[in-house]
């Protein structure tokens, strides 16, 4: 029988998150008030919990995963590592693919990873209700469900060309007992603002953001909070478990580092996931080549400059220093709706500084082509966002072929596509087209982010 | 930490599929053709190849797995057993919940167990296409992904109300390249003639049988056969894994029967998967409750009687003995569109009659209740024919605690529910009414049912 799923027992789950903060070569730059000057931890404390402000400005190297949160990962944690023999077959390559499966969580994806802890610090603290953006639907889905099992009230702001595409996350979303929105909305300043000079705007996860943090902040009863499925610290912090789970697992297969980790990245929270684990081992020497994978429609990494900027198209985030297409750039409405983000989470962007990642960006006709050809092959019909990390994968396997390298490979396969079928409906009836970002739209979003201010960091990005 | 799963380790993946037939107290009553004598199974041979007739009338107890059907299972299975502590808790029930989770295959549901088996023997057998039904589209979708992995030709006869009611199934069938059109169609003599008496018919699987074997039995080259996702023995055989995982699963967690099984049931598969092996306990002297729960609005197996009864409205499957409500019936379009089949597995309808099963019917209001509670406490969306076995095991577990006696409940979680949203938010909305089957048209069906032949049996039926 073929060697095709690491299954890790569920005494073994990590008891601790990974922070790369504590390890990356030059400290993370402070974000900015609207002053310009580093913001204070009590400064946000209006927008997040306490407990959480805590967990984004740590620099500890391990944090503990409270027993409670554990007990609610548990539900479908660990995730199987498995090893896609018969795309290797298809594409003969020497080549071994490993892949985390991160579709099997209750909302599909690895969202829920982040979604509980946060749902239970804020509990925790005292809050009762949360706000939140969503872009595909992925994070609205995760969070909707993580309050649901904590009992604590959800409004989800979502894009508004994801609200009609998908229409089915929003019934899943009420399924757990949320209520789901699509932004820009009349229901706040921000939303209506950009519907008074766009009433036909796509939306974006930059307005649908500003739109929850308004409406969390705005609460006289001080019992809301805003919560974010990507960018930040503590996410990423939270999703290192799904790479921590796969060193667990290599190790069982025999492998101490694999040769290639690949993530889609629209944040950055499920390619920091997989791979901030083994950005500490190449740190600590081990050669590893680091992938995160863009959409050509927004390539914040490959193309983006290194700048402080808003995390919100309404300036209402604290400024951060990372790549960026600036806080107005509105995406393609490309079917990855989890990747049409402007910015990129700090600790990514730094790891692109630090020349530790190697970023890509894809255009979502090749995507496509992955993922029926991993349909087609391994089975499961993929996310249009994992389908980057597939595509690259590919990539990766045929360039193994051609050097006649046996190298082993892992990716995140951060989410399963059954909510996002009309995607390929498009792309089986050859209706979908080269969305890269045009070079002029790219200069002029460029040009815009220069009069922010810029990180004071020794820069090796090639923009 | 509480234990919430037992995860069977892939070496202990079960080799061998179980056959009630070898075991159940009368014989199993043989099909009959048009003049009413005992088929052979070469009669069968232009719809299946002759290796899965030989399984369809074996009464072999045990039957191996091939090699090659095993790795094909073991992309996704074991499935893990579960147990529904935040329900029990919920319930303030004594009662231990247990659960297989089959919504983890790729087409997020039981089938694949079959679907890939059965491609497996007619490829083994020369066959190139398969041609088949599905109501809900859980089938069609396992059978376009099995073929796809087999390289097999696959078209799938959709119930028409399921095609508009689920459009996403046809694009998944399609994802793994299978050809899905609505039933009655006009592609065959069967799917013309019901149209011409009402062209605006929501379908049923007994018309869409009718079409899917025309088809095989008239493609000249002979390479083409049909198969069926449920009702027959080798179906019911195949689908014996879930129940042999479980009983593994169940002594490891330190109990040696259930005393309770519950498994929905439409064309009979996913229950007999999980039930048929502790029916065989049953027989040998363990007390456990067995119970196939059904729709109102189809109740085969608690209103239809034990009858000789065709498979489908064409009348060209031979005469099957099985509760049935007439194979001219058609239920009402509920949601459970899996369970909306005028009959019911031979080997289930016999056990009924044996008196080793206690089924019951559940309306779809009530499923529905259901199915949000386990959403809201459990997590995941299930499939609204899932949320029958979840409303009776609520039932029990809730006779359970007034009982005050600690019971282990074991059930099948047939399938996820995120291609049929559309019911959820119709039940949100309040939409949804009682479905169960007046009167009135149960007493016309059983009337047409009188004039077939009936088995010689013994009969305990309550009809």
């Amino acid at each position: 029988m073929k060697e095709i799923k690491v299954t890790l027992s569920d005494r073994d789950i990590p008891k601790r998150w990974y922070n790369l903060a504590a390890d990356l070569p030059t400290p993370l730059q402070p974000p900015l008030g609207p002053d310009g000057k580093p913001i204070s931890p009590d400064m946000l404390e209006k927008v997040f919990p306490m407990n959480l402000i805590e967990q984004e400005v740590s620099t500890e190297r391990w944090i503990d995963i409270p027993e409670e949160v554990l007990e609610l990962l548990y539900r479908w944690r660990p995730a199987p590592l498995k090893r896609a023999v018969y795309l290797e077959q298809y594409l003969k390559t020497p080549a071994h693919i490993y892949y985390k499966d991160e579709s099997l969580s209750p909302a599909g994806s690895h969202k829920p990873n982040t979604a509980v802890a946060q749902a239970w610090y804020n509990k925790q603290f005292g809050i009762k209700k949360l706000t939140t953006e969503t872009g595909a639907g992925q994070w609205g889905s995760a969070i909707a469900f993580a309050s649901q099992l904590l009992g604590l009230e959800c409004k989800v702001f979502m894009v508004r060309i994801s609200f009609d595409q998908k229409p089915f996350r929003k019934i899943m979303m009420r399924v757990w007992g949320a209520n789901c929105v699509a932004s820009p909305s009349h229901e706040t300043r921000a939303g209506r603002e950009v519907l008074k000079k766009d009433p036909r705007t796509p939306g974006s996860l930059g307005i649908a953001i500003s739109e929850a943090i308004e409406e969390a902040v705005m609460d006289p009863s001080g019992k809301t909070r805003y919560c974010l499925g990507s960018v930040l610290n503590h996410v990423m912090l939270h999703q290192t478990i799904i790479g921590l789970e796969a060193q667990k697992q290599l190790k069982m297969a025999g492998i101490k580092n694999p040769d290639i980790v690949i993530g889609c990245a629209g944040g950055g929270s499920n390619f920091a996931g997989i791979s901030f684990p083994f950005v500490c081992e190449k740190i600590h020497g081990a050669k590893i080549k680091i992938i995160p994978v863009e959409p050509t429609a927004c390539p914040t990494l490959t193309r983006g400059p290194f700048s402080y900027d808003f995390g919100d198209v309404a300036r209402m985030t604290p400024l951060l220093p990372m790549h960026t297409l600036g806080h107005s750039f509105i995406p393609e409405p490309i079917h990855a709706g989890g990747l049409r983000y402007h910015g990129m989470a700090p600790l990514v962007s730094q790891g692109v500084i630090e020349g530790l990642l190697e970023p890509q960006a894809i255009d979502q006709v090749k995507c496509y082509e992955a993922a029926l050809l991993w349909a087609r092959t391994e089975g499961a019909i993929c996310a249009p966002e994992t389908s980057h990390a597939i595509a690259c994968t590919i990539e990766e396997a045929v360039k193994a072929r051609e050097e006649g390298k046996q190298k082993n490979i892992l990716f995140c396969y951060s989410g399963h596509g059954l909510m996002d079928l009309s995607g390929y409906e498009k792309f089986l009836n050859g209706e979908l087209k080269d969305s890269s970002l045009p070079e002029s739209l790219l200069q002029e979003a460029i040009a815009a982010i220069r009069h922010h201010p810029q990180p004071k960091l020794q820069k090796t990005g090639n923009w």
